[in-house]
């Protein structure tokens, strides 16, 4: 489990700067069955080295034969335990792009959509509009105002939004209003437990009003609402690991779950390059003793099934990695959040390929940084949750544990 | 955790003989980042056979990251999750002289120290004196009489000596007296929390004569008192595994730690020798169903930061080793409680190299006894705690679990 008790007892005040480079979904697997896999394919001399001199391994990300979401993977890597932590997606979207959620509030995701002059959903997701798009009809949104409850929507990516709800007596007990299918209409929001009434009601409100400040607003006329849910409360990195932590991430989801654990998200554009966010590692690195930095596009081009494109985008994290390795981190820890080879087109369960740089590091007997280098590396397979106290620990931030 | 349900339905009365052969700070690290280690530079001939017929694997202390203290290293070695087993200083200190430690008993460690005329201290140590010259004033505070409680006190090694308090309503809800600087006054006992107040009262009565009985004693004029503990009440090895075992060990702390899960405690003299070490285990081998034997000197030479000299330690352990082999134990496990890297000069976290050798062992691919070898070892990467069962089973020890 995630040994909270055990981090703040031994964690000091100072020590080492520790660097954590994610390639979302890096693990991969051999285009056939006797070849490699894109990160063994990749040609990457900068990480290759940094395998050689620290260690490496294979990092489990929930449990063996799990493939995680990009919330609980990131949870784990931050020391969080999924199974333990379980932040709603709703809340996940609302931080992502921006908007506080508190503990009392209720954040949901919204998606626009396409009805009928019947109100049957013809699209669910709006001919995916454009973000300017999406904005224009928030603006509309952000008029609705019901009694008793405070409403905040903000605009996310494409046909995407966020909805927060401030008041008394909120629950996450309700059921998404998305048919999940054409040839349906939204559904209203229903409590799935009896303290989600109230919060059901006031949404049914809000969407009434919705469907009334949307009307001809084709083909953004409705929305449909998923993922209700309340504040996990998680407990700070400061607290629990005495570290002043930043985020360099592009995607919303990214900045959600690092602002939940108590990191500061630096700015960020839509459209910022790997060297553009190593360029904002580096402008912050000298104020925060952590900086996670996410590079996303490891996994979209996993998903897309496309092997030589995600080894490209390796190949173009290790050609900016020295910008990184510049800054001098006591402790350079390269991992994934999950596994998404090209050849299965999604997130899978197999474990990540990790390197841990520090000059404590124990090396093995590895020629680069590889699946089937990891598997002899000093780290061995071990549970992504207990990353953080192998970073902790090589940055010399751990005092002994008894005497 | 320490599954003892689990050893308490398995274990057998009878089976194969154990031998648990420390060498403490064993792990280390390379001298340069493309380097051996210690162990790996050690010239071990019969350690290498060992783990070539054997399996071989890297043991996790107490959690990864985390560097243990001697104690809990060696709880979790003996099976007792020392998260979970808790021992206070004062006990370890206190058993590792001989002094009983009993269910209500209140044991602290006490150093002396040198005083001036305003009672502030100037050497915490005491000029470090000799063991003999702390038995001398240890005789002046074997006087001291406080009503209602009886007093217990002994020397240990140099300044150092252990006080335990036998009565009523004892707790260890006390904080150190050691002000932890020269230049400040010893500070008074205090309660940290209401149950100790009746113990630091006691103890201030102690201090205050203790001052008058070392009045005139300098160097070792006064002294302070840290660690107030009470008995952990742990099962014992005889109810947890039905073993009969025996310890081999030259320093206080780890005789202390085995008194504690109840080995019988052979007696040794500070200046034994390795050699000196396992004759005694020799002597006792017919008698015991389980010896443990502790080296010192592979953790002290570590912590010194001499890599060569902690080299030759390993070399004399394997040298030596041939008196304990002809003993035929059925199972010989040979690890460390912890890493001591010369290349780190403290205690550390990385993972421990172990032989676990036995008939019914598998051996792995390996060239012999080393932390890169052991990463191939067939019993991979473990945690200590784990140990015990695998000894056991090794062992033929564990009836079958289910039908």
């Amino acid at each position: 489990m995630a040994n909270f008790d055990l981090t703040r007892k031994l964690a000091l005040d100072e020590g080492g700067k520790i660097l954590l480079l994610v390639m979302d979904g890096l693990g991969g697997l051999p285009r056939t069955v006797d070849g490699l896999t894109e990160l063994e394919t990749a040609h990457t001399p900068n990480m290759d080295k940094l395998a050689r001199e620290g260690s490496t391994g294979l990092s489990i990300p929930v449990a063996r034969g799990v493939a995680p979401g990009s919330g609980p993977a990131h949870l784990a890597l931050f020391g969080y335990d999924p199974i333990v932590y379980d932040i709603g997606r709703g809340v996940l979207e609302a931080i992502g792009i921006g908007l506080e959620v508190g503990a009392g509030d209720v954040a949901v995701r919204g998606n626009f959509c396409t009805v009928d002059a019947n109100g049957i959903i013809t699209d669910r997701r709006a001919g995916r509009i454009s973000t300017e798009e999406g904005e224009k009809r928030v603006e509309l949104l952000k008029t609705i105002q019901i009694p008793g409850v405070e409403c905040q929507v903000k605009a996310g990516e494409g046909y995407r939004f966020a909805l927060v709800l401030r008041g008394a007596g909120l629950s996450d007990a309700v059921e998404d209003t998305d048919p999940q299918a054409t040839g349906l209409a939204p559904l209203p929001a229903r409590a799935s437990a009896p303290e989600g009434e109230k919060t059901a009601a006031l949404l049914n409100q809000w969407l009434a009003a919705a469907k009334e400040v949307l009307r001809g607003q084709e083909p953004a006329n409705m929305c449909t609402l998923r993922g209700v849910a309340t504040d996990p409360n998680l407990p700070k990195y400061s607290e629990v690991y005495k570290l002043n932590a930043a985020c360099v991430a592009v995607y919303p989801m990214y900045k959600g779950v690092s602002r939940l654990v108590g990191m500061n998200i630096i700015e960020t554009d839509a459209h910022d390059t790997i060297e553009d966010e190593f360029n904002k590692v580096a402008e912050v690195w000298n104020q925060h003793d952590f900086v996670f930095c996410h590079v996303k596009y490891t996994d979209s081009r996993g998903e897309d099934g496309n092997f030589d494109a995600k080894v490209q985008i390796i190949e173009e994290v290790d050609r900016q990695l020295p910008k990184l390795l510049a800054l001098n981190p006591d402790v350079i820890i390269i991992t994934g959040d999950h596994s998404t080879p090209a050849a299965y087109k999604a997130h899978s369960w197999h474990p990540v390929p990790t390197i841990l740089w520090a000059r404590t590091a124990m090396p093995g007997r590895v020629q680069g940084f590889g699946e089937r280098d990891c598997v002899n590396g000093t780290l061995g397979q071990f549970p992504a949750v207990d990353l953080m106290q192998l970073a902790l620990g090589h940055a010399s931030r751990f005092q002994k544990f008894g005497a």
